[in-house]
């Protein structure tokens, strides 16, 4: 159904569409590539909420008349008016003949109407070309317009017999430059970087972006149940959104001053007095989060993977052992037998500098 | 210095040596081609201790006029009476004009005399073509020879968190049958499995090679301080040799059960009442056990890597997680400072089947 030019040319929207990895949250990444007789005559992509759809931009690039053109598009259009008018009237004005699709809008309530609009203007259109790359692109997109939670990553950095730091707490660094380096690149396509407050207490991270260029920094969450996080975190002395998830309100005078600190306290206790992990997640997707990076302690790790609540891990295992005695990197209930294992299925393995990364993904995960 | 045709010879001869691999010991697997004007006119490789040397079944085979022939060995021909004659005095008889050697013989007291006769006759000789992957390959035998000790190899099965069994004991199985079957190569090539008591009486396992060909099974040894193996135990019924090392007598009558049963026990204490780690590897060098396969728990495990008796890991990584509780892969006297990590250099990474194998060196090894 489709020809290698199709693929040549979608593949081509794909990278375009990739250009705005960092920046189109809490939007869709797309690019869009318009063709004539099988040469490009336009291409453009999403840059940042707010701004030109990537069929818009395609099509004000456009250097040879649009008239009886094809668009390859990564996401189907859209029909309706937000902060833009609709992409679908902008291809139907400008005469464009067919729409090659790579996958539907994974909103179930708007999901298809793109299509049809455009075929009810006589336009042909084709669908789910590079479909599982496109939808690989925007997982977090995805998974919350589809689960109402965003796509939980988990990334831990652990020896090769799986400790993340010694007994005393010390854990700077177990992985290499180059690891770290990656991990930051992981941060950067986050809506939210997820911690607990053990971290903030041993480590008192920034989790914020460095090292590579970003136009924008991702929330900061912390899972704090006893509103134990003290005044001087490093967390509360930057100018970037922190989000703390409590489950007590911790004295009003304690919340007063976080919230003068800008941090915006959300108290969602479940019923053993911890934090509602599930309503945290819902509450993140309101907020519009789709991607979120978790770099915690094994507590909140083993609380999230029980809970059915991370998606994706990435392992970056340091070429060295510490031993029986360091921390482990999950805290689970005790297994009896085997068929209890958290199940992963490896998607992907390679040598990050010295180190080993591992992505995986839970098999109890959405989809 | 080398010629491209030199590569691919001494790649062959190589080839012909590895075919050894699993029957050889405690001899070098060596492999052998001769050439006339850059065509092989005979090949042959080294089977089992006893029969026939590479050089000599090469000869044989030659079907051609052996005068003026090149021949390419990967390991410097012997020059004394063992088992069989000299092959350097065959050489010399074939009238080999040239002979090239990718290493030299390991023996320090041996080495560089086969060389050296050979150009006393008037034979050009040439060494260190392809040596690293003649070393690779006699890596045990050449270990025993500098060191006094095998190599060893230590591996083990674990969860992508580190864990080689559930609390209560439960292992089988961590990994898919790819990678145990993988795991019978190992014991194939090793001359000894070692194992300890404790896996001994909760495994009860027979450490023997199956699914795969070999003429040869391993030798068995167990670390068992207090003698305190079952006599019911299945390494006891089989008719593979058994070694126990021992850091107590354990009373003569359960000394004499077991030598009745055909298993060797060694008394070798050390000062804290354990078996001598170092003394029973300079005693299996002695036993010509040229390669050491280590398949433990965490305590032996443990004990060898502080010891510095590790030279090469194996870890098959099952993709799934156990979670803290389980029981971890290596008990070390705690860490305090990052610094006290025991180091490893990645050797190898790839998949077996769905688990995912990394072999490294630790970097206190040998050489």
């Amino acid at each position: 159904m489709f020809t290698s030019t199709d693929y040549a040319f979608m593949a081509h929207a794909l990278r375009l569409a990739e250009k705005g990895l960092y920046s189109t949250a809490p939007n869709p990444h797309v690019g869009c590539v318009l063709t004539q007789n099988d040469q490009i005559i336009g291409s453009g992509w999403h840059e940042k909420a707010g701004q030109l759809h990537a069929e818009i931009n395609a099509l004000a690039s456009a250097t040879e008349k649009t008239r009886g053109a094809t668009a390859y598009i990564t996401l189907e259009p859209c029909s309706h008016y937000g902060r833009t008018p609709p992409c679908v009237n902008a291809l139907i004005d400008a005469g464009i003949a067919k729409v090659i699709i790579a996958m539907e809008d994974p909103n179930p309530i708007v999901c298809g109407r793109g299509c049809a609009l455009l075929e009810q203007a006589g336009i042909t259109v084709q669908t789910g070309l590079l479909q599982a790359q496109a939808q690989a692109l925007n997982i977090g997109f995805i998974t919350r317009m589809t689960h109402r939670r965003p796509w939980v990553r988990l990334k831990t950095a652990i020896s090769l017999d799986g400790k993340t730091a010694l007994n005393n707490g010390v854990s700077q660094w177990i992985t290499g430059e180059a690891a770290r380096y990656d991990g930051h690149r992981w941060r950067a396509r986050s809506c939210a970087i997820v911690t607990g407050i053990g971290t903030v207490k041993s480590d008192n991270p920034q989790l914020s972006v460095r090292h590579i260029e970003t136009a924008r920094q991702p929330r900061k969450v912390i899972v704090d149940s006893h509103l134990t996080i003290p005044l001087n975190a490093k967390l509360l002395q930057s100018d970037n959104e922190l989000l703390i998830f409590s489950a007590c309100d911790g004295g009003l005078k304690k919340k007063n001053a976080l919230s003068s600190m800008g941090a915006q306290v959300f108290t969602i206790p479940n019923t053993e007095g911890s934090v509602d992990l599930n309503k945290m997640m819902a509450i993140l997707a309101d907020l519009e989060i789709n991607e979120v990076l978790v770099e915690a302690g094994r507590e909140l790790n083993g609380a999230l993977i029980e809970a059915g609540l991370v998606d994706e891990m990435i392992f970056y295992l340091a070429p060295h052992l510490l031993g029986d005695d360091a921390r482990g990197m999950i805290k689970l209930p005790e297994l009896t037998c085997l068929e209890q294992k958290k199940e992963l299925k490896i998607q992907d393995v390679r040598m990050i500098g010295q180190d080993i990364r591992i992505i995986a993904r839970l098999s109890s995960h959405l989809s």
